[in-house]
């Protein structure tokens, strides 16, 4: 189970051979048109009529409705952060509890994977479900790129430090460059959340989020990157409590400078200046984090893009790519067009590849593992 | 007159020369131990009795009952903030009144130099007291590197953007690197106060501040770069408004870390964990920043190194240009450790250079244009 900040999305495998059944994707969740739903199978596509599914809680009903509970060993979740477990876990009530409780730092997140867990227990008594933490991935990051310049017991006591997300993604797609050679990865996962990865021997060594998935790089409708004088400054201002948290977590990001609703494409496609704006500065966010992690990974043999974006829009990786070609990255313009896996020019120094995330394949494996299915 | 975050410069120069006469550097001021006054005159140093001196306002009052007023033809500040002048303007009292608004901001900087100039216009009535704002030579930084992903009527409507500071440093640091055929450059000043600057063509592409000095790098005891996830956070687990507050502004940074009071030089020479985990998270905090600027200027063909640490910490510098060797970096141990002005190896693709930062020549010199003196 893959509840995102923008989508909803459910893969059935086989154990023990991991191999891939059917997925069902619901998209536009919350949007006023309606939510749409996605059924793959076999190598094929189809839409699948949900009216009345508006919100998380309506898509994962949809779903546990239509399964038949006999058939089902584990459910794995890739769900975000807990202040008790920061890898692999059974989801307790406690944990579930503990999740609800930071609702602050991840509030587009961790209410509906919570939410979720419970719908999966009512519908599904006796079936473990399991949560695979996006931290897990960042675990090895060096104490000295995790913590912050505040007081060091806040470190120790509140647990104030680079937690680190996207973590199942960044770990696929570091190890699809490994299988290909390349031990120094830079993974660019582009989508409704974005977010740049130092890999290192197949290991984090740093992430572009921090405590929150509210900071790094720009997002789709969230902050990323600010300063922390900026809230008080708009209270002086006037603006109240709610305008200011909506601001840097519903009304911000890439939609926040564009003045548009709406994702990437529709972004691209308006003309505006603000539109442009708000690209160029997306574009520049992950250049700074790119040429960041090239410094502290001494080298480079391999950057990534996974995501919605990152999969599926040319332009994005051709700027990304074209701001660091002193790094020695050049692309293949067609293969770039057609989103073909290995998009690296005969003359590059560095491989570039494009790769379909497959977070719900890195926790069924993490899942069937955990409980030895 | 340079009220720094730490430190409280006065130099004297004979106009139209700019030729420097004296200068008198106040240091620990707020130390328990009581402050340290230096007369630098001649080539020479000595120490100046100031017993009595404690804060800004004694050190500024200290200076202005030994100077004869019928001398000084004008008064320039090397002011930070304001929200109706970014470049060079007359310290009139709205202006003043304007500065201390913003104190929120910048409230380790705006503060004291408002106090500064209303006392400089009490004991100096007529002559023309100048703001030259630190963000000056940022105003050339492209919207894009600007602009945070938040809605966009912030920045028109509240200036909520990057403002960027140290800008007298940078802009001089910058300038001997170009009188030495230097296009593209990264300025570290690294002190009480820390940033990066990205230099080319003489002109702020990016700096490492943000809306206010409290991002960035790690700086001594504010912050430097967080999330903003931490303070709610903070607040649910019980942490009072103030202890917050303090432990982003006067609590954290290098001494929060480590645990210690003290500057640099002290953490240096503790050897506990903390202390060396406070000095590997700060080079790791500039390296992130080298690298990023590196990314964003295309190549790179000086690295500059200012302030009271990056002057005089050989082991800080060495540290950062072995990080980002593969730049082509390369520098001479023996003259970094001498702290010569130019610590290029002859290996080295990029030139290293250390720059004690004349901030006041800066501001002298942008005083006596804007007055036509």
């Amino acid at each position: 189970m893959n509840v995102g900040s923008t989508s909803c999305k459910m893969k059935f495998f086989v154990l023990p051979e991991l191999a891939e059944v059917f997925s069902l994707r619901f998209e536009c969740l919350g949007a006023e048109e309606g939510a749409t739903c996605t059924l793959f199978e076999g190598g094929g596509r189809q839409e699948v009529p949900c009216r009345g599914v508006n919100t998380y809680r309506d898509a994962v009903g949809f779903l546990l409705r239509r399964v038949d509970a006999s058939c089902i060993a584990a459910v794995g979740f890739k769900t975000v952060l807990s202040s008790r477990e920061r890898t692999v876990a059974m989801l307790t009530d406690e944990l579930v509890a503990d999740m609800r409780s930071l609702a602050i730092v991840c509030p587009a997140h961790n209410p509906p994977y919570a939410d979720a867990v419970e719908q999966c227990r009512s519908a599904l008594p006796g079936v473990p479900l399991v949560g695979c933490f996006e931290t897990n991935f960042h675990r090895t990051i060096p104490l000295c790129n995790r913590i912050y310049g505040l007081p060091y017991e806040w470190a120790k006591k509140y647990g104030v430090q680079k937690n680190g997300f996207h973590g199942a993604s960044h770990e696929y797609a570091s190890s699809v460059a490994a299988a290909r050679g390349c031990d120094k990865v830079i993974c660019c996962h582009l989508g409704g959340s974005s977010s740049v990865c130092a890999v290192s021997g197949g290991t984090s060594l740093d992430v572009s989020f921090g405590f929150s998935p509210q900071s790094g790089v720009i997002q789709l409708y969230r902050a990323g990157d600010t300063d922390n004088a900026i809230v008080p400054w708009l209270r002086q201002c006037g603006l109240s409590e709610e305008e200011i948290e909506k601001g840097f977590s519903v009304n911000g990001g890439l939609r926040g400078i564009a003045g548009i609703r709406g994702d990437m494409r529709e972004i691209l496609a308006d003309g505006s200046t603000r539109s442009r704006l708000a690209v160029d500065a997306y574009v520049a966010s992950i250049v700074r984090y790119v040429g960041a992690f090239y410094a502290e990974l001494g080298g480079l043999d391999a950057l990534t893009f996974s995501g919605g974006i990152g999969e599926n829009a040319p332009f994005i990786r051709r700027r990304v790519c074209e701001a660091v070609r002193h790094f020695g990255i050049r692309i293949d313009a067609a293969k770039n067009e057609e989103n073909a896996q290995d998009i690296t020019a005969e003359s590059s120094a560095v491989r570039v590849f494009v790769v379909p995330a497959d977070e719900e394949l890195v926790v069924a494996a993490k899942t069937a593992a955990f409980l030895q299915l």
